[in-house]
């Protein structure tokens, strides 16, 4: 019978970034993203979980070595994101709005390819204590 | 392809209450419910974490504007309950006892009749660090 | 050379109450003390962190034993307060309003008698996560 | 119409612990498992949050009474693994590689024996605050 | 006998900063501040505590009403820096670096002259969870 | 005018150990330390704060600079207790009980020697979420 746990491995980077959309006024963009399209930028610590489920291997009861899913999420997500402007400096987000949601999404994309295909992966990001998200949902 | 993301708020309100069920003889609530039938009442801060369901807005990257979502939660449900008795200030509780279960189903169908249909909605209720509860399971 | 530690036991109680002075009108309450003045009363989970200082006691490197500790709080301080309407249950704020100030003074005071004397004490109070008090200062 | 709330109880408990398998060269164990490998054992605060899924009783608004969820979870597992070497103290790891994963099934089947058969159940490990596992996923 | 207690109030911003000393090179900058320097600005989730020390006021057991001391911080502090970049937004930091050291110099400065004299004012602001300061020492 | 700040860097590390007076008998260390005399170990994640205090250099805004504190933490203290037996691994701990209190210390009289003279330091100690020591006091 199949036993699948999941493991999470919590991580962290500090990025700048801006809310905004390139095919709207700039009065539009202020309406709807408010504080969050200051065009000089703001920032967060975003504190980011990633989950991935499968079978424990039965020689070393772990799911996936979690200094090997902490190398992998360093090398892919946090050199590239951690201590950036998302807007200026990468080209995951030169054409795609910052937010939370689309984090997550890009997050969950780099990840996943490297991961052994039989394992399931969720990301959950925290922009802050009180706004978060999660996908898949 | 649909990419559904789940978006949390958390929000806080304080209240006292008491477990009680008027059905039954004060040495039977007593055996029960014990501390927390204490007929003068007692409190807690709860921490609320609202959690909903969506596609992502194209154009905004949004599954829901989180201002708009942290607004709606406020009416609806912090306004009501915040700095209250449950028992005696609120109609929602005036029948029903105020569990973390029942209080959770509550502000559940409280925000449930206001958000898009299209999207999920889910309730966790914290009434300490150590007791909490989620729903719908 | 004398060689000083601080030790910290985090403990916690629930409860009710409400902020009234009885020598002002209603109006005058609800002016200053806002929700808080509800007649029908709110709650908090107060997280309570006592500090001890003293000198290690080389036999066990101690400070003080943080069982002991935390029977004393449990015995002086949490069977008095914790799921008690503080206004209506406790000798303590029948002419003392409960405001986290004077609930820290009197928790100082009530361990203060039972402590040796050699050793210093300070009470820090969480009324939630964002207002808290320490006494003495 | 069903209404399933989940209800969830943090408890913690420390314990000692190495990583090994005995099938393994020494050298083989060191490579697999590093720090975690070292013969004269390491240890953790575990926080451990149990999650019971069922329907509120409609005469207490309860799911289960949390005071006799933990004082199950005390019984059944706190009492044997608190303050415990988990390879040597206990019979449960006697011939089980403790890693957070394999401590997580065990604690799901010491406790999924004792409760009601109606009710679900989901156990969340905190080995560390930044790595944690959840069974069954 | 005076009495006096400390109580503390949290807040938080975010906001987008880099380090950079103008009288340096690019080269020292980058080896003296290394991520921090980035020219394209990177950001934080500040968490702000800010402790007022005061005896207690004997009619309403506050030092000081906890919502004006919110009130004040949002005005002062909040409005200028929330979701700012504090290089290019701020006065305070045109010619200054955004060092959290200087950071919570700034923002005493800021609160102490609005303050009513008789009370003591030290700030503690988190870059991030594991980087904090205070002041004054 | 002189104007300290403090600065505060959060570090961890998990370790077993017992604790054991070799003077005493069995009975005697089983009374007075309960389940921390376990003689197989139990263990511990220990979150360390670590408090510098001093002035500002002018030219960087920096008290001490971060990256280089966290380094000296892991050179000093971590890589020599991190994922250790204190008893049975550590030179600093073989006469010498692992009471909270004196980690804390061994801790300190490790990093004062390699900080300048000028900075004042001190150490603060989680023994779990609930059991803390600061030294000095």
């Amino acid at each position: 019978m199949s036993k699948k746990v999941a493991v999470y491995r919590k991580e962290h980077f500090n990025a700048a970034h801006r809310l905004n959309n390139p095919a709207w006024t700039a009065e539009e963009n202020q309406r709807v993203f408010g504080l969050c399209n200051n065009p000089n930028y703001h920032g967060h610590n975003y504190d980011l979980i990633v989950k991935v489920v499968g079978e424990p291997n039965p020689e070393t009861g772990y799911v996936i070595d979690m200094k090997e899913l902490s190398s992998l999420i360093k090398e892919l997500v946090l050199d590239k994101f951690d201590h950036k402007n998302l807007n200026l400096d990468t080209k995951e987000f030169e054409h795609l709005n910052p937010s939370a949601e689309n984090i997550a999404i890009v997050i969950y994309d780099l990840l996943k390819d490297k991961l052994d295909p039989s394992l399931d992966l969720q990301i959950r990001l925290y922009e802050t204590e009180r706004n978060f998200v999660e996908y898949p949902a």
